[in-house]
């Protein structure tokens, strides 16, 4: 077998792009430390348990699921969020900012999206209110121009938008979660006949029907406001009006829009959400939001919110943006021949204490040609230059 | 549920550690880099036929293995060495040095061996010849230097001593493997059981019971010679002689130590193998060795040598090296108070235009007392040192 395959939706990263990738990370990490964030590595393995018992789960379908040796069920680390809640309520002693660098496991993605995700996030607990989720945008929108992008837009929305109209329909939890898959894929056709079906008219549905246009600039929040007198709704929009002045004021107005009709899957998000959406990549590079009541699930109750960037989006992005790669200095080559070992070591352990980068070896056809960098010939007599 | 257990042998890696960790990772990667090494992550699933069919498989109880929604079987990643022969072997066109940091898992570990391994490691492909040893033996050394220790050992062994050794004894696979086994954890008593059941008797039996005695200095190399006289196991001292050469030369006799009996269970070690030992941890920090006709299972014909380092090894015997935890510069934390919030952040951009970490907060109650920085408050009247 001269090619050996890989399973769908994993991949290896190759050292070209895995350069890129670390060149990103170290960007990433040093804007995480300089905002007071901590580092966290968390489990691979977890039990199903965990996870099943919590009112915010994982879908069944998304888990890589294995049985331990003592017949347990476990799985594959779902998300961060999750696990960094799990963390902050069980483990640390007080409210926290953790950060972290890892790959998430989704038994079900098809198609674009990998089942094996390397992912860079924040995750601020212990902080709420309008401002806390000003910052939380702010900060997302820091990272993706730390990591590179210069085109990309944090588009804000509120689950509480939704949650407020769906109050006013009378639909069963089924139909709310079809009614949200075809509201979030901005399917207006099976909106509309799903309500006509099952809903109770009025001027919920009329909104429904409306929500997957309601996306653009702040002027979208008092369109919003016109087609619901929920009070949850109206206090969503009012949330999303302050949020949007710090934003302003903070000078982020430029990198921000509005979608109402962004409502993401996992049920743990209880008010403002984001995406972040780069241009020339179809999927989001970051995704993120509020979830104030996840981590009382792990015992306490721990305000929150965070973001998760996905690196290979990103790596993506950047590719479209300067499709050229970097220019990497190649490191220096000594190739030791017969007699020569000792002179070639001293010589790289010279180039290694001033600082520079240099590969010893041996064999001549080792090393690729094409890859440049000074090239030297170790012999008994001595070190050259060639 | 109050707390929630991980199953067993997986941990979080929680801020304090994970501190000291990015710290061993960014030692080792600035090493890496300088001596020529390119990064490379692989594919944290893989399927089960890929290892099956090679020569040198992972034992099938080491495999976390589950099933894919296709029918077909996949584990988690138990290597780095078998992912990056395959890399190198399969898609890199030409010789390459790989680096990683990368999780491996292994299901049958149990005690003190974790079941989740983070590792740091390189494979030098490409290369041969007793100089190539000892320079993968010199830059381990280095390496666990770059990460912090003082105090450690690289263990060097050859497994054609042993393979010469069993040419000379009449046993089956089975009884091979069972003799392995004993020599590997230095039980005379089972190995001279063994040996007076199963074996033909003679020379090479006393050597066996010699064998796990066979470690410490160079001498080691010379005893050795005195015990076989068989062509295969006289070369492989031979060998250990001229790497040993090669090491005094490069001044790394004091760092290096000996072991005949160091039979790993790792089935495509074909030459040199080595093992890192520091003060104070019971087991290896790191395991290397060369094994040149692995790659050659995936298609390419490539020596090879490398080694894993096992960071959480390395942070145990930094603990006991400096138990009192590194003093780290508290980021400065600045509170904004209602209608403070731009004074704030306009504060918090600068301190980080210059160069400094903060932490902009809302909540008095979020950050802990104990976490000392500087301290500010932002009003509406401005920004004021408390």
């Amino acid at each position: 077998m001269a090619y050996f395959k890989l399973p769908s939706g994993v991949r290896d990263v190759l050292p070209d792009e895995c350069r890129r990738l670390m060149g990103v990370k170290e960007k990433l990490k040093e804007r995480f430390l300089q905002s007071g964030f901590e580092f966290v590595e968390t489990a691979g393995l977890e039990y199903y348990d965990a996870y099943a018992g919590i009112k915010s789960p994982v879908a069944q379908t998304r888990l890589f699921k294995m049985t331990d040796y003592d017949g347990s069920l476990i799985v594959l680390r779902p998300d961060m969020t999750l696990a960094c809640a799990r963390i902050a309520a069980a483990k640390l002693k007080s409210a926290a900012r953790l950060c972290y660098f890892s790959e998430v496991y989704d038994f079900s993605a098809r198609g674009n999206s990998q089942r094996e995700v390397e992912q860079a996030g924040v995750e601020i607990f212990g902080e709420r209110g309008a401002f806390a989720d000003a910052y939380a945008v702010a900060f997302a929108a820091d990272c993706l121009r730390a990591a590179g992008l210069d085109n990309f837009i944090v588009d804000i929305g509120h689950v509480g938008f939704f949650k407020g109209l769906l109050e006013e329909v009378g639909l069963d939890e089924e139909r709310r979660e079809e009614l949200r898959l075809y509201v979030n894929a901005k399917d207006g056709v099976n909106t509309e006949l799903l309500l006509k079906k099952y809903g109770s008219g009025g001027r919920a549905e009329e909104a429904f029907l409306a929500l997957p246009s309601l996306f653009g600039g702040a002027e979208v929040l008092d369109e919003a406001e016109k087609l619901t007198s929920n009070a949850g709704a109206l206090a969503a929009l009012a949330h999303l009006k302050k949020v949007y002045g710090y934003l302003k004021e903070m000078g982020y107005e430029n990198v921000v829009s509005f979608d109402l009709g962004t409502v993401k899957s996992l049920s743990y998000y209880s008010g403002m959400v984001f995406t972040g959406l780069a241009d020339g990549v179809g999927a989001p590079v970051l995704s993120g939001g509020r979830y104030d009541r996840l981590a009382a699930e792990f015992g306490k109750d721990l305000s929150a919110v965070g973001f998760a960037i996905g690196l290979t989006r990103v790596l993506s992005a950047l590719e479209r943006k300067d499709p050229v790669p970097a220019v990497r200095q190649a490191p220096a080559v000594i190739l030791c021949k017969e007699g020569g070992e000792a002179q070639g070591y001293r010589a790289y352990l010279k180039m290694l204490k001033e600082g520079r980068a240099c590969t010893l070896l041996t064999d001549a056809d080792a090393w690729p040609a094409d890859r440049g960098g000074e090239k030297y010939v170790a012999t008994a007599e001595g070190v050259q230059k060639c």
